[in-house]
């Protein structure tokens, strides 16, 4: 499950013990049963919006950046038995290493909501916040007269995956990568961004999923979110380098 | 005028030259003959928006930078005599000079479309594209057999002025400013946002036009955009450092 989506329920959860008439709403039962059909019916997602504007909204952009840290503090993962942001892959940190010592200057891309990612990407990958591509929404300013503050809202929510990366990448940063790696079909308007007809000599590159024993192996299967089709397809004739966790991986994770 | 309604006044001249039928739409009418009022009329500007519609959407991202780049081969302040790029601040490129020479990351926070800042800021200002946070609209991501395509459309409309500065400091750089320099009431939120209850040290300032002979003198009435009534009210009890043009500056136009 994608580690903002254990975020989101771990905080929902503690939600409704501080208010337990929320238990008794149908999304949030659909949430907590871990229901995601229910959640993304209809043409608008009422459910998983409704779900959003409870965990992901009504607060301070300061108030959200704290729950992500006490959260961030003791939720492990359940398989691995270690903190989120410690399950780093260590080839793609000496790719990113590499990438800054050599003049580039590295972005994340990722369908995770920027509020959340910037919290802890700049520890566990030396990205900063400003170089961090995500999901957002619009927050509201108001001078309060305590001071001025950002509420965050879901209003003119943007969707960062898919077509939309490409969309977000020229919003945010105004110009063609050169370098592209993804690991899943929401990443292939990226890669064909970066890769075709640019002017400049670039690089795509899939991590693929293959090692079911030190990490996962899927592909068109996954568990839940990350599904690696039509990319993989794609990748020959693109001349996207396919990297094959299992094969050439002689390390998965970081070490602690 | 600011200088993009020069870009989108002189594109709209273009267009009707090119397609006569345009010169009998009422807002095509109304923008040439430079009524204002009626553009900004309703709810919606629609008139507004139809004008911005002809001239910044429709095409790619790339062939809408190549018509900005051609007219700023050509135009120039009526006034001055010289290309828009020409006319910046020599002190304030003095203190972006400075601030990035100690190790400050420089952005330019403007109502400008970002689009059409980001194909002149790094030439003019050393300022990298993904530092510009500016006026935004989604754009909608095709792959045609050309290659891949970003199409600029009005969609989504981010207007980056007034409490819209720190909304977009926030979605596109993540972080508070330290410094920051305004010259108008719509640069009023954002200073207020960088340096009330900042847990950093900070530093607000204001440009005020002040000298009619060598630029402009105005605050309160301003022959177009840019008026100064708010902030500079705010200025003593924020302790924003206000800038006199005329007395503070030795030099107004960064020489040729």
């Amino acid at each position: 499950m994608p580690f903002q989506a254990v975020f989101a329920l771990d905080e929902l959860k503690r939600r409704v013990l501080a208010d337990p008439d929320l238990a008794a709403d149908a999304m949030v039962q659909a949430a907590l049963a871990g229901d995601l059909a229910k959640l993304l019916a209809g043409e608008h997602f009422d459910g998983l919006m409704q779900v959003l504007a409870l965990t992901h909204a009504g607060m301070t952009v300061e108030e959200f950046r704290d729950a992500v840290e006490i959260w961030l503090a003791s939720a492990k993962h359940p398989r691995f038995d270690r903190p989120y942001p410690q399950l780093t892959y260590q080839p793609m940190q000496e790719l990113l290493g590499y990438l800054q010592a050599h003049g580039f200057k590295n972005f994340i891309v990722s369908g995770g909501g920027a509020d959340f990612m910037r919290v802890w990407v700049e520890r566990v990958y030396g990205i900063p916040p400003e170089q961090v591509v995500g999901s957002t929404a619009r927050t509201r300013f108001e001078l309060r007269d305590s001071g001025p503050v950002l509420i965050k809202t879901i209003d003119y929510l943007f969707v960062n995956d898919k077509v939309g990366k490409p969309v977000g990448i020229h919003q945010f940063i105004g110009r063609r990568p050169t370098v592209c790696c993804g690991n899943s079909d929401g990443d292939q308007a990226m890669l064909q961004y970066t890769t075709i007809n640019n002017p400049r000599l670039s690089l795509g590159l899939i991590v693929h999923h293959t090692d079911g024993e030190r990490e996962y192996a899927y592909d068109a299967n996954p568990k839940s979110t990350g599904k690696l089709i039509e990319a993989l397809k794609e990748a020959p004739d693109r001349g996207w380098l396919v990297v094959d966790m299992k094969q050439d991986w002689n390390t998965v994770f970081r070490p602690e």
